[in-house]
């Protein structure tokens, strides 16, 4: 299916929450999302879909069981299937996330933050 | 596989020639590309892949049978698979590509600008 072109500002300029991804794009089997964080989010993984996070504005530290790891805009670190990670944002930090559709933000954890079926913007 | 995050600009200015992606991850069954483009393409099409094009620097023109649709820094577009498109650059281009890792730059086209095997850098 054609879709116009996204703009990633303007994407990110339509919500001001935080924790709750959008999808605003989808190439093959996965969903591209747009999610704001600030705080700590929490320790989970996915047992079987990648994801790439892409930042492009704040600093996005992503916490792994043995290390820690600092993405900033222009940046991005792809968490392979299976790996424990929390993501943490000291500031407010936008973030382009390209996964399977079938992920859930918190992957085998269901939390407070969950967010079963996010919306198109 | 954990792979250490990209830097972007870092992998931009490891490379000096147009039309010649490189890999620079991988998430799920996608490679993440870049390549620079400057002038005009060819006209092709992927018969099994949805292609994204995210620009970061200059401007793309993607050429499609029935509309041209302009991409600029901070946008993405997507080209679904059997889809005609010939992307042109008046500019010199930076694009962040991510399809399957079956995508051939040309498609069903075998031209002089065919890379058959792009490296990862």
């Amino acid at each position: 299916m054609l879709r116009d072109k996204v703009n990633l500002a303007e994407k990110f300029s339509a919500f001001q929450d935080y924790r709750h991804p959008r999808i605003v794009g989808e190439v093959n089997d996965c969903h591209i999302k747009v999610v704001k964080l600030q705080g700590e989010f929490v320790w989970h993984q996915h047992e079987h879909e990648d994801e790439l996070f892409l930042v492009v504005q704040g600093e996005l530290v992503m916490r792994l069981r043995d290390r820690e790891v600092t993405i900033r805009p222009g940046e991005f670190f792809v968490v392979p299937r299976g790996v424990e990670h929390c993501p943490v944002a000291g500031q407010e930090t936008h973030i382009v996330l390209i996964e399977p559709k079938s992920t859930r933000n918190t992957g085998a954890l269901v939390h407070d933050y969950t967010v079963e079926a996010p919306e198109w913007i």
